[in-house]
């Protein structure tokens, strides 16, 4: 496996404890996919599944999962990841890519305003994977399973002509009149982000940065050490699912929300989009991490621009009706950072020195052009 | 497009009536993948997406779809395609394929008892297909949620290093007391089959012959004519939603069902290892049409391995307790192939000369290096 390098040189992360590192290796021992048929694998792969809801009739095993709601309803989303366009196995474990996997679609049902309850996993691998790397792949979405008390219901496995093929559909629980869509931000509406952005860009940019040095030389020590929140929140980010109880417990009910995975330009104009209205955003009331800010200045990147256009922060963009500000200043970890305007007047970028100019999506891949 | 000239080659095959090939037909005009982002792509494949269930609260555009369920248990279910795994699309037209996507999906939840309702279409491309592809594949997609009142509501769309990626997830509405699984069969319980079996497995080794024959000689011009009924069940197969109903009017609720994808054999297999069971299966009793007949001698084959081993027919399979015995025989389209013995007694297959032979899952792999 052409990722166990880089593993070793990744090891000073601490992203597992210890007892879930000996639970979940494997011994180094490499079982070709071509040993086991189809269902032998999936035996293999989802043995260590356990059903944690009380709403799934049926799991795995039989042609669909059955799924009891009761009074609540349905969300569901499906995420995509290739190999070569989504993850680079030089420096994504695959544990911490089964991790962020099923993560990313949990940010999903988080983004609606509800509880990720079940996920199917389907995966096409070509035979360069052996049964031990498809474990430690399982290994990262069981962790995530585990921890998100969600269930692995289903799903497909395939040989693929080249790479790895990642597909997750998650289900969500929901109180349908909570239920938080992208569509009903209002005029004078406060817009407000959870966490911090742009640190998983900067972890990209530290990796890429790595592997090239790697490249150029792979009896260097790698400098991790010093990097260990930004590689943790591109490797192994968390969804806020949190939000949720967070929110009502302030009494708060959001008129719009959306998951930061494109970048927060991305998702503002996505909301301003769908509620067919305009908005101011103060870049200097982005927040920002520290070391966030010192390792894009390193980069030559205005570190806005990090939190703007970097994405997979997988924190929450939201927006409050103005009378629930005093509610909003009193939680931690929430900050204010613009209001909507009507329609007519744009979607605006305000800069610390007052310049309005106009919020566009750059996205990841303009970024990668810019950076490199 | 590769599948033009056999798309071409085709035409006798009027799988689609005149209206709706006008409707989904586009310009010979090639836009490439990158001349649209993947928002607006997402946009132009979807925009013919109407939904048909009240529960579809909400489809495409947020970060999940919403879908109310009432006293209704869920179903899900998921299935992957890999291009050169799963599909040739030398014989394959896209919207073929696209059509049986949907279709094996919307089986699986047939197989439970259940209404196929929702579906999201991830796909992962490389550039080697256009825009006017991809709608083609949509277009297929589209017209089997058209028949099948199914909601597509949601997906993902990436591009791929190599060939084309289709996964589907399909939710489906249950009854929760109606659901049948594959453990429910007992001993004494008769097997029967919708249909008849073999044909999707004939289909295809005509689609292989014909082309190795053009391979030889692209001036040939293709006999397809003779061999409609089993293209069409190759190419567009039909899912058997409608035995919920049919069962229902005759007050038959069978003990355990599956699907029919990879070939008698294997599935029944599965409901003798979830139920815990024996059977003996009769090779004469199984429903075999005779065009499949005659062409598994023109190929050397005994027809009866074609549905024992061939798969891709999505029929039911299912047990029944044997009072409902008379009840059953009144309906058209239904065989009683065999029964359901102790485990003690092993899974046996019976010929017509009386010889009891083990039953054995060879599926479709070992088929085709048979053939070959």
């Amino acid at each position: 496996m052409n990722n166990f390098v880089v593993k070793k040189r990744l090891s000073k992360l601490t992203m597992y404890n210890k007892k879930q590192k000996d639970q979940h290796s494997t011994p180094d021992h490499r079982t070709e996919l071509s040993e086991l048929g189809e269902f032998a694998l999936i035996d293999r792969l989802t043995k260590r599944v356990k059903i944690k809801n009380p709403g799934t009739l049926k799991g795995i095993g039989d042609d669909a999962a059955v799924i009891e709601l009761k009074d609540k309803v349905l969300l569901l989303s499906t995420d995509l990841l290739i190999e070569g366009v989504h993850f680079d196995l030089t420096y994504m474990p695959l544990k911490h890519l089964g991790y962020k996997a099923a993560v990313v679609n949990f940010s999903d049902i988080a983004a609606m305003n509800g509880i990720p309850k079940q996920i199917t996993v389907s995966i096409a691998v070509s035979n360069r994977f052996s049964v031990e790397a498809l474990e430690e792949l399982y290994g990262g979405i069981l962790l995530a399973c585990e921890k998100y008390k969600v269930d692995l219901v289903g799903g497909d496995t395939s040989s693929s002509v080249k790479g790895l093929m990642i597909s997750i559909t998650v289900t969500g629980e929901a109180v349908k009149n909570e239920i938080i869509y992208r569509n009903g931000a209002k005029e004078g509406d406060l817009l407000c982000v959870t966490g911090d952005l742009g640190a998983a860009y900067i972890g990209l940019l530290i990796l890429e940065r790595e592997k090239q040095a790697y490249k150029a030389d792979p009896d260097m020590q790698p400098e991790l050490i010093d990097y260990e929140y930004v590689l943790q929140r591109q490797l192994k980010p968390e969804a806020r699912t949190d939000v949720y109880n967070l929110l009502k417990g302030i009494g708060v009910q959001p008129t719009s929300m959306i998951d930061i995975s494109d970048g927060l330009a991305s998702e503002i104009l996505h909301i301003c989009k769908e509620s067919g209205v305009g908005c101011k955003l103060y870049e200097e009331k982005i927040p920002i991490d520290t070391q966030v800010r010192n390792l894009a200045m390193e980069f030559r990147i205005v570190p806005a621009v990090c939190a703007l256009s970097g994405g997979e922060d997988y924190e929450l963009l939201f927006t409050i009706n103005q009378r629930d500000v005093e509610k909003i200043r009193l939680v931690q970890g929430i900050s204010i950072i613009g209001h909507i305007v009507p329609k007519s007047e744009g979607q605006k970028l305000i800069t610390p020195d007052g310049l309005s100019i106009d919020l566009t999506a750059q996205g990841w891949d303009a970024m990668r052009k810019r950076v490199s």
